[in-house]
């Protein structure tokens, strides 16, 4: 994966660009713009399911839901939600604007935010923003304006993120920003994905949502879920190639769980990566209902983040879920040591060792041939203070 | 209720006693027993959901199955959760000693236990202290035998809990331990309540799961379920008194409520104990719902530690519910100010005062006129010093 060219601009068609508008206090970049050239304008995209969703989110998921869109704009510095009728009304200029500047239709130009909640953007810096993006768009080749894109979407994000996957006669590249460990507000997914196979819209949302479930969907920091997550999939059709099904859905997956564990790997405040692993589950949905419960109890997480091999707490958290399994078969290994076994005691805990930054724990449920993992963090004191106002 | 006489002696027929076992390391109470000496012997318990449950809880809920219970026998200092077979048999040799002691059949002893996960307990004290306790048994008026069973249940609890109702001719009384925030595998909550009123086993089961479904199911502390869990109802009979169906269901709601609020109370590690409120729901359960998301949002319950009125975050908790609701008509008080309105900025945050220690979080989903309140406590810096190995 990383030979391949990465970002949004690595596929040919793509243009993009990231300048600072100046919606951050901070000077940084926050405001990216991504454009499909064509000569294929087909797109698809996953949206959160929060029903507060956010203006944008309102906005983006009419405007692609006739398969085309030829082109994202993206802020960061402020979400847009919970911000009422002018709130969307922003939203609507801000595709008008771009739509005009680029000579598109504003019903093709794909919308996104993210920053704090409850507050109204300063559309006197985003307008001349989009002007100024507009005039620094970049393809891969000619000026790395991806790589721009990707670092002016970012909030507390420590690196931009970006992944990439050479198909044959093809390629995909994407880039994303947050995870859920941020600052007061900012807990927002955004992430575009673009790739000049030749890929008609049903196939790309088949794809994208393929994808997205056993990528994105597993990567529970903390089990909040944004106003405004949002993951777009465009595709510019720009190689000609028609790919195989089977190698396209296994490069967008690959190039989302790229990104997905850059996500988790720089989420604020954590200091371990946790990968909870579930197999011999009766089905996937049972494996990923009894990780997703594990990933979410806090008492579980704040035992990783005190190097503590607390398998009691894996216990409790898998007998909250309704997955088949019996109590006394359940196995529970950390970091390679069997700790748990068939319901009691196994090897002595204190053989785990938790010093370093990666855990993985492995959730035997003795009740079929499935498995699934879920890859969250663990609670500490930097997440309560980058999450409480003491942060600010 | 603070007039009325307090714990589980306070009603007549009922004697208790609380030792010194030697099971915790710290030399304090830890073992207590209660006896229901008739002339009914009635009794009703619901215990946790976890599929991972302890090995007292297996037991007693058998135990209780025929409707009759004469004593019940407590332990801290060790959970006897994922103990297997050697834990059963010894949940079992524990209730067969309380029986032989008191002449009873061992089929009505209760048994409950809290402390580490994953421990045998130690026979060779919990017997001895069988005994103890049988030799010392008191009643409310002779020797507060009551608050000495409170004491012994203890674990990481700052304060013992009791609590008491004076009914028209009977008493209700009642004890607690423990609360979500406590230190490792220690998240247990029991409660023994008795009686003196003349009611039958159907009507004290009904009566107990109408009372702990608004009371302790409310409690919401850190979402946590613990492995054994135990919440158990002893009538005696003794006061002859048949109670009006209403006002023992009222009294024993109110005794649950107050202990449920002392384990809220002190919980571990909480600087802030919240109360939220949702109203104008469709449903209870939309409200319970909805009250329940917001309690799990690690966002939120960090922002109230760092007393940051973020409603943006209340809203993308209830945006994950299945709730009836409009995310444009949703209201959003915190300690009487309306900082939300209609879905979007309302009245001046800076006007929320989050210094004390009670905050009320206030949800008006303009869907119908149902409500509930969950009580719950804020992610502090002390909950995950608790929480994590380094406390230890």
């Amino acid at each position: 994966m990383t030979a391949s060219p990465l970002g949004v601009t690595a596929p040919a068609g793509f243009r993009a660009a990231g300048i600072t508008a100046g919606l951050k206090a901070s000077g940084k970049p926050d405001l990216a713009l991504v454009v499909n050239d064509g000569p294929l304008r087909h797109a698809a995209a996953v949206f959160t399911s929060n029903r507060v969703a956010a203006a944008p989110v309102h906005w983006s998921r009419q405007a692609v839901s006739d398969g085309r869109a030829d082109a994202v704009v993206l802020n960061s510095g402020g979400a847009n939600a919970c911000t009422g009728a002018l709130g969307f009304q922003n939203t609507h200029a801000t595709a008008e604007h771009v739509a005009q500047v680029l000579r598109i239709s504003s019903g093709d130009v794909l919308v996104c935010s993210t920053g704090l909640i409850g507050e109204q953007l300063p559309m006197d810096k985003i307008l001349p923003g989009v002007d100024a993006a507009a005039a620094q768009l970049g393809t891969g080749s000619e000026f790395d304006g991806g790589s721009a894109a990707a670092t002016a979407i970012m909030t507390t994000d420590t690196v931009s993120k970006q992944a990439g996957f050479a198909g044959t006669g093809y390629a995909i590249g994407g880039m994303a920003k947050g995870a859920g460990m941020l600052a007061p507000g900012l807990a927002t997914m955004l992430v575009v994905l673009t790739t000049d196979a030749v890929v008609e819209p049903a196939a790309l949302e088949a794809a994208l949502r393929g994808a997205t479930r056993v990528s994105f969907d597993r990567a529970d920091s903390d089990g909040c879920m944004s106003t405004n997550d949002t993951v777009i999939l465009l595709a510019s059709g720009a190689s000609g190639t028609v790919p195989d099904p089977d190698e396209f859905a296994a490069g967008l997956t690959a190039v989302c769980t790229d990104l997905a564990l850059q996500l988790i790997r720089d989420a604020e405040g954590a200091s371990h990566d946790i990968t909870i692993r579930t197999f011999n589950a009766a089905s996937e949905a049972d494996a990923e209902e009894v990780g997703r419960a594990v990933a979410r109890s806090n008492l579980f997480k704040t035992a990783i983040f005190g190097r503590d091999p607390n398998w009691g707490r894996v216990l409790s958290a898998v007998g909250t879920t309704k997955a088949a399994f019996e109590a006394e078969n359940l196995n529970v290994s950390m970091n390679g040591v069997q700790v748990c076994r068939a319901g009691g005691v196994g090897e002595d805990r204190n053989l785990v060792d938790l010093s370093g930054r990666e855990v993985l724990v492995e959730i035997d449920l003795a009740a079929g041939s499935a498995e699934a993992s879920i890859w969250t963090n663990d609670l500490t004191h930097d997440y309560v203070h980058e999450n409480s106002a003491y942060s600010s």
